[in-house]
């Protein structure tokens, strides 16, 4: 891994997947980055703050951060987005704001668009590549969703909206994309928890269809971690959480991210 | 059901998910269509062939079949067609052609979009709505899949080519994009068998990652039926079937689709 070098290190740490861009940094920058300034212990999230703020070798354009608000999103989609997004950043004493226990992941739509050059990168992926997730320019459209993570709780939830591109029974969403959405949200939090993973298992019971255009609510819970193996189980709810559409079961699988590259 | 007349009827026999096509035409035609000429027991195939001859009141335009050809399909995607549209018609005695054990299936894009008007489709369906596996119009850029069926050994097989909008881990396809063909073709393959069915629980189990641009084959094989479940496994392998990169089985329950339109 070392041999790539810090320039493909960096270019992976904007990796869309949160699955991958948590995990694949933690792989990587824990060797090739300096201990940072407050000499707390490793986080995920912290680095991939740092590294969003000063992104060489990216270019010097901003990617789209896929988990923002944008004009299709509904307003139920608004009010869970701002109810997540309060709990990120609580007043403490004196009315100073500080770090609440959630924090909202950013998401982009590809692994390695924004590094630029090196020789390992563009044998690795097609120039066109984009996340199965936001691979989908028109918003609203596709997948709208956003993932929230609570540290303290071991728990991630995402708020969902199913664009009209997403049919599989008349007017509902296909089992399939449910499926998706499960494994980007469970992968998420596998990685977040455990480093690199690869999705091993999904057990998926359908209780009852999603409605095309609807808003729902994507629980995911870590219930235990045995040696290489991260066990997440996960709920779809209505977003007022009282009808359950989807439960769910991941086993992730930790693995030495070199395997994918060839290395 | 019946209340939604003939023409209802006759627009849901154009869906374009294979599952529902099969499925919820079985259900309707039945009660509102003649008993075909030669007097055979229903055949969800024969019928929908005779629909898509005749497809009142849908728009003189044809609908795209995107199981077909085009110039995105490799070699070896177009070579594994060849083969088994070669099944789909034998030579019999005299040089004559009949057909064979196979059946290619046709797919759409979405649910109605060629059915035209009645109050009822347009309560049920955004106008925009398209089905998840083939909703991007660039060819070769998402799923480009054919199904075939065999009648005889209850079978199905699906040619997969993953396009560069399915990423998932770099350089490889999404493991929500695989349990969507898993889901597409079981689903498909449950509703041929039982007629319309919904998803009730997907099992896969992930063996090896599938590399971006290629093309695999999914296995589809009915084991058995319980009343109102249907139970297919599945397996995906590499197109020489050398490797084995996932494995799922799926239950499926039959439905009355008048639940689906809040009938």
């Amino acid at each position: 891994m070392l041999r790539h070098g810090l320039q493909m290190a960096r270019g992976l740490c904007q990796l869309v997947s949160h699955k991958f861009s948590v995990g694949l940094h933690r792989n990587i920058m824990k060797h090739l980055l300096p201990i940072n300034a407050t000499g707390h212990a490793w986080s995920p999230l912290r680095n991939i703050r740092a590294v969003t703020m000063a992104p060489w070798p990216f270019s010097s354009s901003q990617p789209r951060d896929y988990s923002l608000p944008n004009a299709s999103w509904s307003a139920e989609m608004q009010r869970l987005y701002d109810h997540y997004s309060s709990m990120c950043e609580v007043e403490a004493e004196g009315g100073e704001k500080k770090k609440g226990a959630w924090r909202r992941l950013p998401s982009y739509n590809r692994t390695l668009k924004y590094a630029t050059g090196g020789q390992c990168l563009s044998k690795m992926l097609q120039a066109k590549a984009r996340l199965f997730t936001r691979n989908i320019e028109e918003q609203g459209a596709g997948f709208e969703y956003v993932v929230f993570i609570n540290k303290e709780e071991k728990t991630c939830v995402c708020v969902f909206q199913a664009g009209h591109l997403l049919e599989g029974p008349p007017g509902h969403v296909h089992g399939g994309a449910i499926a998706t959405i499960i494994d980007s949200v469970t992968g998420t939090h596998a990685t977040y928890v455990s480093g690199p993973v690869m999705t091993a298992n999904l057990t998926i019971n359908y209780r009852s269809p999603v409605p095309l255009g609807s808003v729902v609510l994507v629980h995911s819970a870590l219930e235990k971690v045995e040696g290489r193996k991260t066990f997440i189980s996960c709920q779809v709810t209505s977003s007022d959480g009282t009808k359950l559409h989807t439960e769910a079961t991941g086993l992730f699988v930790s693995i030495n991210v070199s395997h994918l590259f060839g290395a």
